[in-house]
């Protein structure tokens, strides 16, 4: 029960949160103090279920101030109602029955959407947010996740994904931005303002840039491996995103789980104080990703003991243990206790929390919104999703312009693992059980898009991994005017093992080890496409497959990510051409597994024996940027500001495009340049700039793309003064240009 | 002409070689100095042909004082006599002709023998050698190489290897000794020894220890691209093998043409000079690998301009550049002269240049032997070649007994691109001409093992990419009581494009995005195993290919690597008996290029949401170490000198093993470590010694290996005092043995 007498000065909003934080923290014990920096859960992690019960319990004995109630798969809470209740029960222990009323902060993964809840509005994974490369949409897409967390209680997003994806074997490609640093910088910052606005307050979510300093080309691409790369592939690969996240004010940064150069992020107090906090600066809050700390003694084996991994992430700069809960909290007592840990660490972290509970209003507003229902997935949500959709859907491939399709043939055929799963087309980060998930399959957005007069017939013809009546599916498809083949992946979360729902076990399909399609998709593909009925292939992904022998068997390809709850209404009305399939590439499609890396911006190197020993170094099927249009849009100009660039003045890009085909459509403009000749070596191109255009029929349209040379990190590289003048070379819109670099105060 | 008088100072071999090096550069010009730094060759690289002529040109203008004659390529000079003549010529030259007399500094790729000299001894290439586990054997076959190389004139060997492979892609992972930077040093130390001997003499040759610091992960797999691993990964993985050929006193070192951490090591400062001689101690000569200089400019683009590069290698800490000749030395005295490059830096290059001269004894000895032919491929060393073949040879399968095959059959079929190609055979860094290259063949070598009666049939069945009437093939096999398919790679050079003997062209196999054997082997070998003949599989190979569709095809695999001018002869001798197959794989063998890399020795790392979510991290067709043997050993008993591990004392494993079978066989005994607990994350398994031991039947021997804490890293790691006690673990022979820490005073 809570002994205030009310009017103590923390509970006063009047003043300043430097001043509430003050007095709280005098008031505190230092028991209090550690309980802030211990999070619980609801759920199954390892051992058996944990439920409110036992959190209730664990805030009366160890004062635990941060839990997840919902929003990973172990929670029983999907349904919005059972969320709320729990995080209601929870809220309204802390608040009224201990001793200062410290509100819990609650943290949700709502990484595309707040969509472990079924109710809400499940927006495309984040690969496919970034086919839209519309920094004002995702930010949109964010403050709706925020709204809906917070109407649940839920005051911090475990996102946005910092990491470049660099392997697409690895599970978590789907998660991230793609493959260009400036891309996923501009993206994560987007996020961070839609999560935070300007600053944090009772109606924001703390955004969490993660999986900090490099997560994203783990070896082999086996989850959580090490990051086994250079310290000039960590700063001008890795570490680009998360500054610019940084420069956005995000809240919290959660570190990656995998070792680099020989050090588990979570004990390293190089990268989280050295780095984090005394270069770049860093002033929020330091949150583990789960078990991060466990696993130093567990599995990264740097610990030789459980209380050893918690004195080496306390001492790295960590402020709060996620999961660990009570255990954790009284190995951080005992540390203190027997000398083997600072207090001072301990009152700093304290402190931050606190900081960030004031900031975003938990102590005015802690409690779920009673009209939560209303907010979670509302009209004008769902329809920020479809327009996430719409510019995220990527043509690949349109041979013979078969695509957009006749909207009143007489008969369409829907077929594939993924024409009518709803689950699977949320993809990982939703929930995984499919009773009662909203949404739109692709074979339902069809049956809407199609004229009243079309016959939809749909035969599953293959699941994941297993074939289902193909040659009931190719005399379906002989009889139809065109066939739709849904084919790709299905729901998983951080690797692809029995946890995921597929038909198959671990290492089967889909896995890190291959990266075709299983060959029950491939027999189903090749049964409908010998009955000669045109055939469009949509692939239902979380990463890029090896599909050349699609691209030489169909002769439509739509890239569709996991496009989420609305998904398949809008890829319906795509296929049928009533929207535009907007999105382009954030991340190269590989020709096979054997040939990654294959990423745009890798950097040159010698041909010791003539460029012709070797296969080329960058050679996807589909490169990184593309994506096709229903019209045709041509670039009528492109001006540069000046031909030379230097410290004291951006340079510009003024593009005109003009719409010159019959239909709406879009262009995306990116900006590729290079450094000719630096002190290090710099890749073969960069993106340097995008934006992205629509365009009605007919119509012409001028941006301007602002380059500096700061940004590009030209002067830095030039500190020692040996890079030479006139060695910029920018592409654009299959042009070249050639730039001079002025001189650098510096 | 030569302005002597006699009777100098400098060539006065009683004096010491400090005093003739003083001597001579007090007598030197600045152009005479830079001359030793410039390196020229005799063959075609890049530009038109550059002979023998072309280079006394060189000579003569710039003072020219190391040649490349032969021993490469592009080098016309493929025999004997006429890599002798050329050498004679131009030796004669430098020490008659030019004022000071300085005798020219011959350079090789003797890689695996001198072999670019058709008459040389041609041994088993590097990762062959590497599977004989004998670095007694190793020093030896070093010995012979460089007694064939001086007989020729050259004194200088682009050898050791101390690269370690992590990427079977790379063209050149059969140049290396395999995956554990253990075993790497170990035989490249061996190599050292014999080259040199005790110290470089007048019968010694210079050893070249390559590719500093980090050449054998480039990305993708693709030759020469930048090696980007961590700097715990540098020091831990590719620097140790370097370390110990440096410990060896290894004459001269040669950079890597990749970039490292943004570094291209050629232009690198710090790691040639703050690496490689103030924290390493190396005192040799750093030589540049062919136009690793010019990769500056034209590749890298780290050089604005060519003599930029110049520079930039000069300031790195370059002593020759190889191939760069006369505008090499032009560069440097115009760097000079506009005061960009310090004089004292070709002054300390110039004499560490001469003092190679000199020990290698090169002013008393500077010509090829004129009985050379008496030396290149001489009997006894051609026995050292066989007895490194049949330790070599590794049997990866053998089910159902199938090997050794009777001698006395009646009919032995023998087919496949690899059975009768002696080029093939000889594999890369050897004559690629096929005309006049001596040696026994697959085929020759199974009619030479098989008895009198015996009859033995061939057809090649394929080409390496090409079907060759698979039918009659099959039509032979059919009537053959055992079938031999010689399956593999054929010569091929840093990469696999045009210029390698391949049917194919650039990106067909052998290529880099390929590990399986091409359709046409593939289709043979299912077309020969279809009869119901035994089939065994002999693999003529560079680097492990994924052969799981063979392993589950064929009954026996013989991994034979590129055995060399004696191969076909050894391998004949194995497949019937007469020899046993003494190899272990000194690399792993993967499934597929999808679950690359994968080498025994990789990191620990989280499995954040169960291990069965991953397929294994090193799960390899055939594991590191692997190879059968005719023999059954058995292991007797296996004690430990203690159970703890401290500086001041080493650990003993005591192993005795018994030879429990009725044949000759060996086992390699080999004892891996990994420390439980410390402060950086170690690798799951490392090799922490080795020793090969022979056995007759029944015999029974005992061998001890010695483990040092030092060696091992143990107390370096543990300085922070962070390594709990208690935690070492040694697998040997199947057993785990747990061993103490002991203190460390330091």
């Amino acid at each position: 029960m809570t002994s205030l007498e009310g009017g103590e000065p923390y509970l006063d909003p009047s003043l300043s949160i430097d001043e509430r934080v003050a007095d709280l923290l005098d008031r505190m014990t230092l028991e209090e103090k550690i309980g802030q920096l211990a999070g619980s859960y609801v759920g199954t992690l390892g051992e058996g279920p944990h439920g409110v019960d036992d959190v209730i319990d664990e805030i009366d004995e160890y004062h635990v101030g941060a839990v997840a109630p919902f929003g990973w798969g172990g929670s029983p809470n999907e349904s919005l109602a059972d969320a709320v209740d729990a995080a209601r029960q929870l809220q309204t222990h802390a608040v009224e029955e201990t001793r200062l009323g410290i509100p819990l902060l609650f943290a949700a993964d709502a990484i595309h959407g707040h969509a472990y809840l079924k109710e809400s509005t499940v927006f495309p994974n984040n690969l496919g947010a970034a086919a839209t490369w519309s920094p004002g949409l995702v930010e949109r897409t964010a403050e709706i996740t925020a709204a809906e967390m917070r109407a649940t209680g839920a005051a911090q997003n475990y996102s946005p994904t910092c990491d470049v994806a660099r392997d697409p074997r690895w599970g978590r490609t789907g998660e991230t931005y793609g493959e260009s640093p400036y891309l996923v910088g501009t993206l994560a910052a987007s996020e961070v303002r839609g999560y935070q606005g300007e600053d944090p307050d009772e109606s924001s979510v703390l955004g969490t840039a993660k999986h900090f300093p490099a997560y994203g080309d783990p070896t082999r691409g086996e989850d959580a491996a090490p990051v086994d790369v250079s310290s000039h592939t960590l700063r001008n690969v890795f570490l680009p995103p998360f500054e610019t996240a940084l420069e956005e004010g995000v809240g919290a940064v959660m570190p990656c789980y995998n070792s680099i150069d020989g050090e588990p992020a979570h004990g390293s107090r190089r990268f989280l104080t050295d780095l984090l906090r005394e270069e770049l600066g860093f002033d929020g809050i330091v949150v583990s990703d789960w078990n991060g700390i466990g696993q130093l003694h567990e599995e990264h084996r740097t610990a030789g003991t459980p209380i050893e991994a918690v004195r080496q992430t306390r001492e790295a700069g960590l402020d709060i243990g996620s999961v660990a809960g009570g255990e954790h909290a009284r190995h951080v007592r005992d540390l203190i206790e027997r000398g083997d840990l600072s207090k001072q660490l301990i009152e700093a972290s304290a402190e931050r929390v606190l900081r960030a509970k004031f900031a975003l209003g938990l102590f005015e507003e802690p409690y779920p919104n009673p009209a939560a229902e209303d907010v979670l997935g509302a009209p004008e949500h769902l329809d920020v999703a479809r327009e996430a959709v719409r510019k995220s859907l990527t043509l690949l491939q349109n041979d013979g312009d078969v695509l957009p399709l006749d909207d009143d043939v007489d008969e369409v055929f829907v077929t594939g693992p993924n024409a009518d799963e709803i689950v699977h087309q949320n993809g990982g980060w939703s929930c995984n059980a499919d009773a009662g998930v909203p949404g739109t399959t692709i074979r339902e957005g069809i049956v809407d898009a199609v004229a009243d007069e079309t016959v939809v017939t749909h035969e599953p013809g293959s699941g994941i991994t297993t074939p289902v009546d193909i040659d009931a599916a190719a005399e379906r498809a002989a009889e139809a005017d065109v066939a739709v083949v849904a084919l790709g992946e299905d729901w998983y979360l951080h690797e692809f093992g029995p946890a995921a729902e597929t038909d198959g076990a671990t290492g089967e399909f889909p896995t890190r080890n291959e990266l075709s399609l299983p060959d029950a998709q491939r027999d189903l593909v090749d049964a409908v496409a010998e009955t000669g009925t045109p055939v469009v292939a949509v692939l239902v992904t979380g990463r890029p497959l090896a599909i050349e022998w699609l691209s030489e068997t169909v002769p439509a390809i739509l890239m569709a990510y996991y496009p989420g709850r609305v998904g398949g209404e809008v890829i319906g009305e795509t296929l049928f051409g009533e929207a535009e399939p907007g999105g382009r590439l954030p991340i190269s499609i590989p020709r096979s597994a054997a040939t990654l890396p294959t990423y745009f911006n890798h950097r040159p190197h010698p041909h010791p024996i003539g460029a012709d020993e070797h296969p080329p170094s960058y050679d996807p099927l589909f490169e990184f940027g593309h994506g096709l249009s229903y019209t045709t849009v041509e670039y009528e100009s492109i001006d540069l500001s000046g031909d030379a660039i230097s410290p004291d003045e951006d340079l510009t890009v003024r593009v005109t495009l003009a719409n010159t085909g019959d239909r709406r459509g879009s262009e995306v403009v990116q900006v590729f340049g290079r450094d000719e000749f630096s002190s290090v070596v710099t890749p073969v191109r960069e993106l340097w700039a995008f934006e992205r255009v629509e365009l009605a029929p007919g119509e012409r349209v001028t941006v301007e793309l602002r380059i500096s040379a700061d940004r590009i990190g030209l002067f830095e590289r030039s500190r020692d003064g040996r890079v030479d003048a006139g060695n910029l070379r920018l592409f654009v819109g299959g042009r070249t240009f050639d730039l001079d670099v002025g001189p650098s105060d510096r």
